[in-house]
């Protein structure tokens, strides 16, 4: 069993256990008896792993980890119970990595995480749809292989299953609402601004990691729904700021330049902007929203700032902060607190 | 729940109470909680559904009714088991869904069950990818709303995960085998050959009706790796009559011009040719397989008769059901004797 294979010293290094804990599940997904691999589709699958699934930031992964931890009051884990918690943490990498590979297929996009998107790498091209699925497909392998024995273990195919249905139905209705036909400002509002967002980032990023953790807690979920409305609410928030940033960050800071105006994004602002605006300001919208031309972006903009968008999102970050604050010291657990409050504090006033 | 809508009269009819538990399942769907649908993403799916989930013989989701109804020995189900048992008829058929729409990307098809691919309806395109998913997903979700609480829950979606996992496997090999960098048939041999089709095909088109039929009766997969590895034989043995149909069949009566050998498939045939050709007749394979030219295709066909190939194929095909029916009579269960030999028949000398 992989687990035999990660020393997890006293006090140790959780980020570094975790890298080594990708190598070891690696190694098993490339002996599954469950496909006769040949040379070539063993080394397809082994670059195809390390392409997509590394080179991100493993925030999500990680937070099933640190979850765990204030879950159980505890600082270090015993080397079962790391490498547990690791796994979980790398199917939400494996997760994200599915979803991305194929968003960039759907987006036609160029480049993820500094190098090319996966399928636009010379020999890969539309083979990147079936390694997507593959990708999800060693959800499932992994949690076969090291839960298939835990009293919770179909409580965690469930898991799995509704988070991946409620991100691609977010995907679908933005898909269907930001490309479909002409372009169409009429159909963005602030109730599918919020479902978009809501489906199609907040319940795999903000709830999936702690309902893994709890999971592994031996809790049952359906005593949390007050705990998956808060994780959704930062969620939200915490794509609201993203959509801010993309606007108003510094994009040295931030390592991008924004373009969500003249990609025509379904942003928060635009939203803001639609809600406040009379009939001459949106005229401006209409005529300049999801256009490359710098100009129509400058009149975007200059729209903002008449319309004092930075106010109302400080104003919306101040008030999300002290609801998110007040639901979570509503909370009977103190451990589970300390679970919210510190994905909290990883993102309230974020500049990047 | 959807079963109450379904009236399964006495002797009722199958195909038609299968029909209309299509109906059932569909509006469960799109009445899911799990997601907050738009007007749009309403009628997005509903039209989805129709496109590519119907247009098929649905041979695969009905050999599940009919495999539980000899299991279990009666020609006529009770509502709720006619229910549950075309429930999971109709997540293969879901299955087979996903596959096809996803399938069809890759290989940049035109038409598929008589009409255009769904990637190809106008205002589609890659949503049809996301669409994919969604597919895959509503297995997750009729499985979820509908057998939950059976004690083979947890096996029934090991199942279909395995299964997704071995196609999904099998479409990478044939995938990088046919369609990766220079054309080259010293890659082809039986062995490529079987893999891909096992895996590819056999799993899911023949195991897995079978094994839901037998997850439904009570019984433990693990007791019926004999019946497993006879029912990917068959599908094997399907797919080398396909692969023989597509060069010698009558096109008239398969309703298609096969294309195998411009389109360079590993076919079985093409391995037969190499396994027998000498030095000069593999040159006329590598330089005339996979051209578009009728004239290639003809030096090619030309060269299948100088080997004999007809011949090759029809002493397969009776050592094949030799092998078979001796294998399917060492079957303890006369029940399960009665199911293989079901499949058996239906695809037996068959000349479509
Ligand atoms: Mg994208
Ligand atoms: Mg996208
Ligand atoms: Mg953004
Ligand atoms: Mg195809
Ligand atoms: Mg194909
Ligand atoms: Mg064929």
């Amino acid at each position: 069993m992989a687990a035999a294979a990660v020393k997890n010293g006293a006090g140790g290094d959780t980020k570094a256990d975790f890298a080594r804990i990708y190598e070891a599940l690696k190694e098993e997904l490339l002996r599954d008896p469950a496909f006769e691999f040949t040379d070539e589709s063993h080394q397809w699958i082994d670059r195809m792993l390390d392409y997509n699934v590394l080179g991100g930031k493993c925030n999500r992964g990680l937070s099933v980890v640190d979850s765990y931890k204030l879950l159980k009051g505890v600082d270090v884990l015993g080397e079962e119970e790391m490498f547990l918690a690791s796994s979980l943490g790398w199917c939400i990498e494996w997760l994200q990595a599915f979803f991305l590979v194929l968003d960039d297929i759907m987006d036609d996009s160029h480049t993820r995480r500094g190098q090319p998107c996966w399928f636009r790498v010379p020999q890969v091209g539309f083979i990147a749809v079936n390694d997507g699925i593959i990708l999800r497909n060693h959800i499932s392998r992994i949690l076969r292989l090291h839960f298939r024995k835990k009293p919770y273990y179909a409580d965690l195919l469930d898991l799995f299953n509704e988070v991946e249905f409620k991100t691609a139905s977010g995907q679908m209705l933005d898909l269907i609402t930001t490309h479909e036909g002409e372009k169409d400002l009429t159909k963005y509002n602030i109730g599918v601004h919020r479902r978009i967002v809501q489906f199609k980032t907040a319940y795999y990023s903000f709830y999936l990691p702690v309902a893994c953790a709890l999971l592994l807690s031996g809790e049952n979920l359906e005593n949390y729904s007050a705990v998956e409305n808060i994780l959704v609410e930062m969620g939200t928030y915490f794509q609201v700021q993203d959509d801010y940033l993309d606007c108003y960050g510094d994009p040295e800071f931030i390592g991008k330049i924004g373009t969500d105006i003249e990609d025509y994004k379904c942003s928060w602002l635009v939203v803001q902007a639609l809600e406040r605006a009379d009939e001459s300001q949106k005229n401006i919208l209409f005529e300049n929203y999801g256009k490359k031309d710098p100009a129509c972006v400058a009149k975007v903009k200059n729209l903002y700032k008449e319309l004092n968008l930075e106010a109302v999102f400080h104003d919306y970050e101040s008030e999300s902060y002290k609801k998110l604050i007040a639901d979570i010291e509503a909370q009977r657990s103190v451990a589970v607190q300390k679970v919210l409050k510190s994905f909290l504090h990883k993102i309230y006033k974020r500049q990047k």
